[in-house]
């Protein structure tokens, strides 16, 4: 029996565990450039662990999914952080995992809005990000990865994730 | 007599010496996540110059300019990159100098279409950036500054921009 998972809001205490939201917070807000922009202030930090520090912008363009969607799997990358910015004006799906010794548990899907990015911390597992309904880029800022700072884990039955509505 | 500055498109080999463009550029494409997402990789590197090297994620939110739009000044940070990428997908405008003993020259100006970013090199004259039309969100990645991280310079003539054509 496959589960279905259900798909939830992106909101900062339900993501605390996986990473930051990167979305213009009121709390964070000083204003610049003599009163033309307001500057949402460090809402997020890409982390590296150990040597080589070098960090990277990349563009991720990405297909949408199908659906219903199969989980089949989860990552995560032990030495780094990864953030994922909508570049396209498109929300998107993402599934994360709490560890469970050394395995990724129940995924959680949220769905994120075209004014949220999220930076995951280092060791979180996480779905490689599901695009929805059209082709959409994302900015990511991550590790030159080596082949160590990437692990996977395939489930034994996929979870399921119905099509969201929007 | 105030001088108007062409705007110019934003390519590569123009923006070259005052940073790198993010933008999905195919000589740097692989495909990951099992063939549904194109990551174009490395397209810039943020860049921190001593301690402490703390990067962080904030989000500009700009209001439009109007036009004729007067630069009066430009500013840098020596100590750092700092780029900005469209969340809005709006193109905007940017102007940037060259170094001239220690002071910005001439300005030159480009339009950055939505699917580009930017990342300006640490020591890089540039104008805050120039929203058009509408308010524009940017997803910025640069050092959580310090006063020392920052110039400016007030010309004494300003240069003019006219309403740039999209």
């Amino acid at each position: 029996m496959t589960d279905y998972l259900e798909i939830l809001p992106l909101t900062r205490e339900a993501f605390a565990p996986f990473g930051d939201i990167i979305e213009a917070d009121p709390a964070n807000m000083r204003l610049i450039n003599g009163g033309t922009t307001e500057r949402y202030h460090a809402l997020a930090e890409p982390v590296v662990i150990g040597e080589p520090e070098r960090l990277i912008f990349s563009i991720f363009r990405s297909k949408p999914r199908q659906f219903p969607y199969a989980v089949t799997m989860m990552e995560r990358h032990p030495f780094a952080s990864q953030s994922f910015s909508p570049m396209s004006g498109q929300p998107f799906l993402i599934a994360v995992s709490h560890d469970e010794d050394g395995r990724p548990g129940k995924p959680q899907v949220f769905l994120v809005q075209p004014h949220q990015g999220v930076n995951y911390f280092p060791k979180a597992w996480h779905h490689p990000l599901m695009a929805i309904g059209v082709v959409s880029d994302f900015l990511v800022v991550d590790r030159d990865n080596t082949s160590a700072n990437y692990e996977e884990f395939f489930f034994e039955t996929p979870y399921l994730i119905a099509e969201p509505s929007l």
